[in-house]
């Protein structure tokens, strides 16, 4: 992949940028400091754009009892498990900013099961991660130690909604070889 | 789970359903003469409703070199590996409509290398199937057998994201235990 | 493989059955209403068919304490764990049928798990697929826990022996890409 | 386990045995010098037993172009996968047995890859092996690569039905923890 | 590999031998009638030799509450997991050996959980192999299982560094394919 | 696990250190700006500790065509397998320093896959992997590969040894929790 790309793939399209999009990227800027690469790979089409920013911004940043962290948590152990450089880079750095602590960012990438969790944040993980490697053996007995742990079925269903989100990511970050904006490296470290 | 319901979660504003979504809902009895129990599911928010119908339409109905038959091919195939029950009787379902022919629905449940398929579409299931099993794994030279068997880079575009979309959804349906409509069973058969 | 053809292995003695085999076929084709496929597969050499149909209609109609339905219940569990195209259709078939229940039919091809049994069965099915999974690792533990859930220990014994099987034919059908009769496809749906 | 019992069920009627089957077990006392304990197993039910030796003595005693000892590797690679305790130590015996050749047998037992055999062989095992770990993914391919290796179709159903056979083997031991005659250990060596 | 070679790999240097190593297996000579393959394997390089068998004795020999037998024990199961033709044969031979029990050392090559084994080695085995197989999932409560199992922390350090050893030997031959000693084979039957 | 503490074993020899121990514990301080947590570990025992050095000192630092960056790469590529939490974060921290290249480092700790490696980098890294995940399966064609890359025989001793070094390592750290210096999270990113 030359220097510079976002993904291995060629998508003439993506050369130019509707208005929508560009305003869209202008706040990301403002906002964040940066346009997530994500975005710009989705770009080279209005609708595949907006489909996948209104489900990811329903999900991670919407109202939830799950915190934002939460979800990023879920989010990077999900990845390590699918190994998926993108989804690691970008969301390693979101646990280790939202959380204050670069330790637990790196513990999330590296094996969440090391990481001094409360027993509800524990069992979201390793739901999270179940559902990730062996989603057909998700029995009623798996959702019931969610609700054991203090969840209630909202909870469960936007913690799998997570889950499930990022094992369709890193799949397409996996697919087209994505990669993620160079300042996340060094953010929060 | 009690007979009826549609998933194993009880979630209490989906008894509740805005005007926006029944009028959705009404147009999909219309045109496919049953509401799909996963937008039952999802009813409960209108704004998690929209972001799921919004990428599945596009995903799964909009443009593409890619055949409708293709997409719910690669759905049935990813579905199957997950072993997931809602999504490959609906889908199932779809490829025997779409193609007219049954037989080649339940080889995309049961095992897709025995269809008699195009060296096409074989190394775009075989693409799809090891997005899903090893997304870890996927390298240049995966992307080029898809070119090599005559895909464009757009189409490598949407054949992973089809697979990593049902990725998504078969672990949301897996975690709740979701039941696709009675109907889809002896459609098409 | 071309159209009609039964196996992808070319086995010449295939062409002249014997009278033996004739009178069997005859009566299957009585019975049921078709030769299942394998049979004329096995056809080349008596000896060999009638071990395999010895052994078949022993531990799938004989007297057991097991009923018939339990026991395509396993041997459809069993081969959805190795995708065989073959048995899954033909005896996914004999669970409608046997049931008088499509749905449960689909549950046992698609993951068995989803399916509204009695604990006794989940036990069996649970068994059933550790054993196909990883058979070194089945211990004292798992026989207890069919002897928990009421069963004999010869009805163990039968359990083991109808899930060894379909991991045989299982192979036999991946090994020769075995094809099942149409008209399991459309029976009892 | 109490010492001197062959399996961990208990199958009553196993204490009696009828006359045909006595006369079988002295056959194989004189022939073998040992009445092997799977038969032994088999013996509460003179069907079972029938129907396990008539196929276990079709496959592996008949006539064919594939050697006694080229059988009795495939049952020991096949049960190195499968980690089967009974079949090891009884097939490993046959192998050091066949081929005077003591650590050939071990060798299968342990690793068959390590085995110096010819290209033909190696492609019956890697087939062999294959079939046993992922049978949803034998193809064409896979078929070929023995035919390259010049065997016929003929060859690669015996091949099959061998491996086939011992991953039903496996599992019947497995699950009754089978245990084999003290005497297999010492033999050959 | 031509007969009588060590392993796959042509080490020039593994010609000339220095005074120090060949004092040393003359100790072997002497002690155990054979000088270990793998000892010759590393004979290129004294240093090399000298860190492997520093780390061998003490790990195998040295004084520990585990015995000698059970650390054998340890290696021929993590042995058999990583199907290790060098160590299955060299360790098997010295369970065997220890034990005075040949087939103690065909259970532990074959499949560990068939011996008759108090519940203490058991824990010592399953942690072993669970370590060998899914390290990542290693967590509290396995330890725990060890302390209630009679184990102490310097019990558990002793049991993880001789399964971690393994894990380090095992690649070590299949990477370099080394060959044991023929004597082993034999040897303690 | 109680902040501060090296490993979840309390080992009492662990409080006193030999005389030889803090000597180089002191060059380590000085040499490196810290004792890395592993040292302190295995300071309970002279003689372990000794061992463990030697082997390391010898692997990862002596002389070897392989440069100290490429060790440090398998060291990182091993242990993402293994999702060590220790190595990935000490080799991590190493990789990054000898490359000059942080990003290098993380992508070794996410998906060596990846990164924008020399065709005989990627040999070794593949060759490694394959060595950690499926040891029996390492045949004579992927140590061609491997000198088809350009490696000599004394290479792939010394790509295997590391490899090797790191699923022994990668397996005490798991086995007893151990935790890294905080100073590596931080280090040349």
């Amino acid at each position: 992949m030359t220097q510079g790309e976002i993904t291995a793939l060629k998508l003439d399209a993506a050369e130019t940028i509707s208005a929508d999009t560009q305003r869209y990227f202008d706040i990301c800027q403002e906002k964040l400091g940066l346009v997530p690469n994500v975005l710009k790979a989705y770009a080279f089409d209005d609708k595949k754009l907006r489909a996948f920013t209104d489900m990811y911004n329903d999900l991670m940043l919407a109202e939830s009892t799950l915190s934002k962290l939460d979800r990023e948590m879920i989010a990077v152990a999900v990845s390590s498990v699918n190994h998926c450089f993108y989804c690691l880079t970008a969301h390693g750095a979101a646990v280790r900013d939202l959380s204050g602590d670069p330790v637990l960012g790196e513990m999330m990438v590296m094996n969440y099961r090391v990481a001094d969790l409360t027993a509800q944040q524990r069992a979201m993980l390793d739901f999270a991660v179940k559902l990730t490697e062996k989603p057909a053996e998700i029995v009623e007995g798996d959702r019931q130690a969610l609700r054991d742990a203090g969840f209630s079925d909202r909870d469960i269903w936007d913690i799998a909604s997570v889950a499930a989100f990022f094992n369709m990511t890193n799949r397409v970050a996996a697919a087209t070889d994505m990669r993620p904006n160079h300042e996340y490296h060094s953010m929060a470290r």
